[in-house]
């Protein structure tokens, strides 16, 4: 079923990603499971998330591209629960387009971001596929009972945003760096263990992801709209409807109680992530995020996210 | 970037599988990641399989297939490892050519596979893809120390192989049940733990998988051609050769102590699963297996594997 070319193709990945799996659980990729010991007292917060060709990122698009946005969407998920990277099984569907070029600039870029994240490589799959896919496994850590959930808003909470909304859908055309590169606010993630309420990572749309906090907490939000920070692009490009509405920010959206409003500036300070505060929770509220402008009213808009499909 | 029909799809997927994550990691599949706790003196064994349409599954196949051999691939993994199942997250990558029926039957086999393996869903990813694809990453779990390796063997092993070797790859055009319904031996696998020495799900091709333990151990087998268990189909398919090359069997092979042969036949029996001693494991030979003939005459194939892609 397999012609040379790709006999050899696949095994340039096995060989390029052996040294990657430099830990004990992986064991050098020898065998076809890892082994993983979970250090005493933690618990494992796991999330999975899976990038097509076509869909998530373009046909013959930058294979570093590809390799950083699989890795940031899966970190985004363990920072929005205050879990420590750990470790990871990748996917990999491997279409004819891919030559060995692609390949090693993909394994290239994978591995300088596992080191940068701290994630170790366990195993996985390689596959071919008539549609590229790249799929990633990640588990975190966290000391047992606290993982930071969508479902832990308290009444009169303060919600926050860090970074700014919008750039990795303005980015897209150009592949800039918000979306081609991006940074989910890691440190500031776990930081947030024992000063959060309930956390979510922005990647559907920041109001599609608030009403996700809202539905699992069991209340509402008003958000004002002037509050919500946006760059120097996103100023200029004026449209807000647009912009909290587009997904892929891998920003952290969370809640806190108001007394904490100190030393939430001071976390973000001391890690440089911008960070705002763009309105309040309330428990009697209908489970949904609101969007207020300065009048006070209501300027949510219809779309309230992007679906990744 | 979706129409309607394609959001009520993914609806209906959401919908359909909550009820399988009736469990405290997934907490219903309410958050996008899982929360785990490993039981005390436990490690995790971890694996990730993909299979993918017009490669491992016919592009309009049954989805009763699909999910059949997406479980049983990922189970029998964990059954050579001797790791009892724990938990999934499951991927799924929806072509055009998913409907209603598609999807529910899938669902449906899936549940029913979860529950007789005992495995629990955690979570997992949904996303759009012109080519379809399923993939599972599974955890198991295994007393601290006792995960079955492929690198075990020792000097005077006997070398095992459960059920019959080929039956899947004959089955194939017809879709029987050795290749739509495949039953790895779970429980016999879990009795391996500190009876076997080294083992490994025969999924590449005997040979192939068999050469995967001596290289792990340092050492070589030979393999009496006329010990190797066949069906009375693979028996009258006559080419031996293509039978231990062909893949997909999900069958476990292993060695142990020549002192170990009577708890192993008591272990199969207690289980219904079919044993046969195939050959010995000498440190000494050069870490391949050999297939020999009754007069002792080397007879290995050339072609020693299934290479899936």
């Amino acid at each position: 079923m397999a012609d040379k070319s790709k006999l050899d193709e696949f095994g340039l990945i096995a060989e390029l990603l052996a040294p990657l799996a430099d830990n004990e659980a992986a064991d050098g990729l020898t065998d076809d499971a890892a082994r993983v010991a979970v250090p005493q007292g933690h618990e494992l917060v796991i999330s999975t998330d899976t990038l097509v060709a076509g869909v998530h990122f373009p046909e013959h698009g930058d294979a570093a591209l590809v390799a950083n946005r699989l890795l940031a969407c899966n970190i985004s998920d363990l920072a929005a629960k205050g879990a420590t990277p750990f470790g990871c099984l990748l996917t990999l569907g491997v279409a004819e387009t891919w030559g060995r070029a692609f390949v090693t600039s993909f394994v290239e870029a994978l591995g300088q971001g596992l080191k940068a994240y701290g994630l170790q490589l366990w195993g996985g799959d390689t596959v071919r596929s008539q549609t590229a896919f790249v799929g990633l496994t990640v588990h975190g850590l966290v000391p047992h009972g606290s993982m930071l959930t969508r479902g832990g808003a308290q009444d009169g909470d303060d919600v926050y945003v860090t970074g700014t909304i919008g750039d990795a859908f303005l980015d897209m055309p150009e592949s800039g760096a918000a979306y081609a590169a991006p940074t989910p606010p890691l440190a500031f993630g776990l930081g947030l263990r024992g000063l959060a309420h309930a956390a979510v990572d922005v990647s559907d749309g920041l109001l599609a992801d608030l009403d996700h906090m809202c539905r699992a907490s069991g209340g509402g939000m008003v958000i004002e709209a002037a509050a919500i920070p946006l760059s120097e692009a996103g100023r200029s490009h004026g449209n807000l409807a647009e912009l909290v509405g587009a997904g892929d920010d891998l920003e952290i959206a969370f809640t806190a109680a108001q007394d904490k409003a100190d030393a939430l500036t001071a976390l973000a300070e001391h890690h440089g992530i911008g960070l705002t505060r763009i309105g309040s929770f309330q428990k009697a509220a209908a489970p949904q995020a609101v969007l207020r402008d300065a009048d006070g009213a209501d300027i949510t808009p219809q779309q309230r996210g992007f679906r990744h499909f």
